[in-house]
């Protein structure tokens, strides 16, 4: 295994939930060291959250940052400049931290969804093509490894053709007017200056929607979205149910084109984060649930169903390489994050070695872009009276 | 327990599925005991199948049955007429039949879905309520102690103003082309003429709605509708994916019009007979899945969930009338569909003693004619650009 | 289908509970028609249960019923001597009906266990020998499609020689001293007198280890049990957790004799009637749950488990032939019952037509007499400081 | 939050698979930082493994290790002294390196079971309580948030007087001849010069008495058990089925002495990790499954039974501060793990400030020791024709 990079991070100080699993999502498997930060839009709250965390370097803002590491020398060495830097700010911050990061040539890991608007999408797009480094997007769950194993099993043919998805992420930590009491989680979701267009649809229902490509490879070609606010002032949407028609894959005929249902909602009292993709072949289904991440339902046409399970030498390599324990010694939420940062490592560990890779196995700039312009095309449609509206 | 009403059958002779079902359901709890049947559409058949069953009056065609019973005097002795006929054929006969039976004073047991259009369900509660009779129509599903449960608790409060309603009905066994092996069912659910406009939506769709509105009082307004037809040539939806717009139950005040979201689908490979309903309030949410019948998830807002279970004390008493074995001693599909024919009993043996009951407890002429609403459209809807068709 | 055979029953009258179980699992099919019962060891009770019922014949003492039905003539005609009788009493009671039924030529279908004591069973077996009768004993959960699966999984060899087998019964309805509440059930359950040498060994363990027989042909060889009462003042056991030593079936050359672990419990708060059966093979193991009894997880080697499902054709004909709807419509408790029944019609039908069944699918007297024997060896063996106690 | 402590490890080298995990463990939150190891028993082999992980100070032998950080200086310095050491060996050598790591003054971490024999485990004792110590044995199973739930409840009797408690362990990975195709783990785990007496019961069987202990509190005072061998040529048992009877919790008086029944296996064909415990109160019951981790049923006498998940503000603080993730992202195994290594930590820094915990939560080196009687006592009882072994 190679020495670990060197990681800076911007945002996930005091208070913040992500911050910390992206740190130790990044340490589980020593891919990256995490030697900087600016921890906080506020400058006293990312020093002091940098000293809480003992790190080397700890910045006031990520301009700081920026500056400061660029000065540095490119190498090995303890003192020598960070390799990638994780953006875990609300969304609104992402944007120009991505950027800037990018274009001064450093690796990006930023959470999602990418940014606001496809504007800006667009824009990051460019600017990492230009740059040519590694960005990925934290759309965590598709680097569980059952969701691998999902997306081998659609690519080898095991279902057939793909004739329709259901997928749902349950959630109900919002059905209260949580943003007043002082939340912040809450508070910055439901603001549209720092979230973006998108309330449930943005924050969970993009995840939905990448869950749904990563596996299947079919892209939303068009949606018929109702969008509900359970919450007497409540901007953004927090309840979002959506049909779907997909573009086929290449090389299937289905007798129509594939169909899908998405649910994303926050106000769906008692369930956590309760995530499920359902995929329906010609020839069979999968069904995997995030709170059980560790099984995997196999139905074929013929003979009974079967429960594929984390571990197992009966698995495709992707799911085997993305597995650390036993079966039965259950994997979760910390390991999957830790697989986009995997590979991510293994993406600039190749492009450091000019061999880049041909098949990174992380969500990227483009997924992001994807999303949002689904979350877009989402809001026009809960806006339009028209049953379709097109994405982009 | 008062002596058993005599019934007789149209429809369920050899190679039917539904009338072995409702045969069961009839009498096991002794209310019914079967003596007549014209049960083919097919004279000889009907015949032969009679004889198979020791039927005492055998009839080779319902009209004969109809004309012989009427003859016959009124009464509790053997050779009395019959109370009540039961309707079990394809859908296209059920108007005719029913209508007949109900002018002639006789009570209707009638298998769903209600008749073909909206115009015959129309004629037919008409002649209900001419005649004064009882009509019930199978939507067995209602019939299962758990969603008696789930209807007590939604009315007496406990989850908070209705905000979300997701219904799905998951079904496989259409996802080959399956009519054209010769399989009865799949000959005549496929086929308009003996089914009506809805596939899917009109088999498996119609008790998704019926069970919403069973358990929560509300009712559709308003459908957006994608219906597709996987398998080439086929000639009705065998998948159908449905926005709803809930019309508020009285005296609730949810911040947004209540949503809903209908599965209904016969070509999700490996699925049996998956028919969940999740209802979600502003206090506490409800799941109930078919499969699973003797349980029902309750989870509120504080405190952990809770699943309850059919034969407990802390159920409420419509459930616990419906049930006849004690927990863990699992009651399922014939039990709930044996409800239906008790509570068809108990009213028809109020009438004859000229008490009429208050709120007989299963689904009406008025629920049938509602569900043929709901499927005509979604019809509607599906071929329509528009988003919204309203219901009626 | 054959006409119904005449069925009489003794006890099972008000307050009962398993009577009004023997009644709908024997009429379920068609298979028996009651029409004389002796309901009661109350004269009284006895008649106005069986006015309850409308029974063309009640009999205040089953003493009565024996001697008026003997003088009836034998035939098919409706006024003819009923063909076998229901034994569903308190334990104490079966030998001396049963012997005297069977004596007289009737045949039996008798509750478990089989009586109180192995002299008694071994009476019966001699009686029921001589008489050349039907005799069932209504080990009820033998009935159940999935369990008649899994004995043709093991009987085939998809297991491999058993290793090991772990059966459980987990109850809790007697954790508080119910039997001082006037409840009837839990009052005899917990008398010597009436229950015999078993509490919740010989209620429900009794159970377990005729489960256990029937899927794996394995005999039981010898116990070690430890039984414990948990109420003070009761007089059986309430809780029992017994190893096993399995006799290896023919054939089978496991490394080492095969093990059990049984576990009977009325204690276990919260638990409703939790039997579950694991049993383990060489090359595969197999999980079935009675709560959940449409379902058999199937574990092998190599590959993943597999859920086997009641209705589908892959499952042995043994299983589809007990099964009566398609798959995901539930069928429970009263459906097993009802193929004890059917199992002893099919045999009795053909008794008459001089073609004895070669293999009669029905726990017989036989298996009721190794169950006392299990019984009495468990109850022995609690009294023992020898670790192992044989059974006979 | 505290600067990491500096640790060494002895074991865990290449071709282990407990080693990562306590390495992963012992990071996740920093708490930990792994500076010196001495990873295998082979020397090349040692140094070779701590090149792979990038460790500052490799050392060939844990005798090396020893010495050369002994002469190191304390401090909080880069440089200077390990704080402690994390022993991953197979069972053989944990006594050796213990013993001698704790005279020398430094704090352990011992992977479980303790050591070969109780004459070991007395040794360690009195060596621990000479040295003044922390000593921790990583029985990891007791550091899940929902374990420390239910030892809540028990502890605030919840539950009531506890009657019985049935722990069992499957695994399936044994269940072929697994040790003589050179699998490292599973030769040495059937070895008796380096597992001790016990096979599953020592391997896996140690856990489950540690799991009951932890929750319960109970002490096992006595076992009857019957142990197995199930593949020709195997040393040790691979199959353990033992009757517990359980020390009351003072203050309790139940009305029998307290049950307990324990299974531990590593033949049971397709089971991976499948550690489960039920704990039956007068007044309820509990159900906790390891690879279900987040989850902890509770089973009341009145009302339905209640689904305790991780990350609610209902549950006890010592699960809350377990916990890391909201509710619905799930946690496991390493969380689990990393649990004990936290409170190990804890510890450490409370002595070193001269303020040690009053109630350290991690399993000790007297639980260590408990547990080898307990492994003892079990291959006793197996050997003897007595029911009852006492276990001390």
């Amino acid at each position: 295994m190679p020495p670990p990079l060197k990681l800076g991070m911007v945002g996930g100080g005091r208070d913040a939930f992500i911050g910390a699993v992206h740190r130790r999502a990044a340490s589980l498997d020593s891919r990256f060291v995490l030697v900087a930060g600016a921890l906080s839009s506020n400058p006293d709250k990312a020093l002091a959250s940098a000293r809480d965390l003992g790190l080397p370097r700890a910045y006031p803002t990520w301009k700081h940052m920026l500056e400061a590491e660029r000065a540095r020398p490119v190498g090995d060495a303890p003192e020598s400049r960070i390799d990638a830097v994780s953006i875990v700010t609300p969304n609104h911050e992402h944007h120009p931290v991505a950027r800037a990061f990018t274009e001064a040539g450093l690796h990006v890991i930023c959470d999602k969804p990418l940014c606001l608007d496809s504007a800006q999408a667009d824009d990051l797009v460019r600017a990492v093509d230009r740059a040519g480094t590694v960005f990925a997007v934290t759309y965590n769950y598709t680097g569980y490894p059952l969701v691998k194993q999902a997306r081998a099993m659609v690519r080898r043919g095991d279902l057939g053709p793909i004739r329709k998805v259901v997928v749902e992420y349950n959630q109900g930590w919002l059905a209260t007017a949580l943003e007043r009491s002082g939340q912040k989680q809450a508070d910055w979701r439901t603001d549209p200056a720092r979230s973006g267009a998108g309330g449930a649809i943005g924050d969970i229902g993009s995840h939905a929607e990448n869950l749904l490509h990563a596996i299947t490879g079919l892209h939303v070609r068009a949606v018929c979205a109702d969008l509900a606010r359970f919450i007497a002032g409540r901007r953004l949407d927090d309840d979002a149910n959506v049909l779907l028609r997909l573009a086929p894959a290449a090389g299937a005929a289905p007798d129509a084109e594939p169909r899908g249902v998405l649910i994303a909602s926050q106000v769906e009292v008692g369930h956590e984060n309760d995530l499920r993709i359902r995929i329906h072949g010609e020839r069979a289904s999968l069904d995997w649930r995030q709170e059980d991440p560790d099984s995997l339902w196999f139905r074929p046409l013929d003979g009974p169903a079967s429960l594929l399970r984390r571990g197992h030498p009966y698995l495709h390599e992707d799911a085997a390489q993305a597995s650390r324990l036993p079966p039965g010694h259950p994997e979760a939420f910390i390991e999957a994050f830790a697989n986009v940062y995997a590979a991510a490592a293994d993406a600039i560990v190749a492009l450091r070695a000019a061999t880049p890779l041909a098949a990174p196995d992380f969500p990227t700039v483009r997924d992001g872009a994807r999303g949002i312009r689904f979350i877009e095309a989402v809001v026009r449609s809960a806006d339009s009276d028209a049953k379709w509206t097109s994405v982009e």
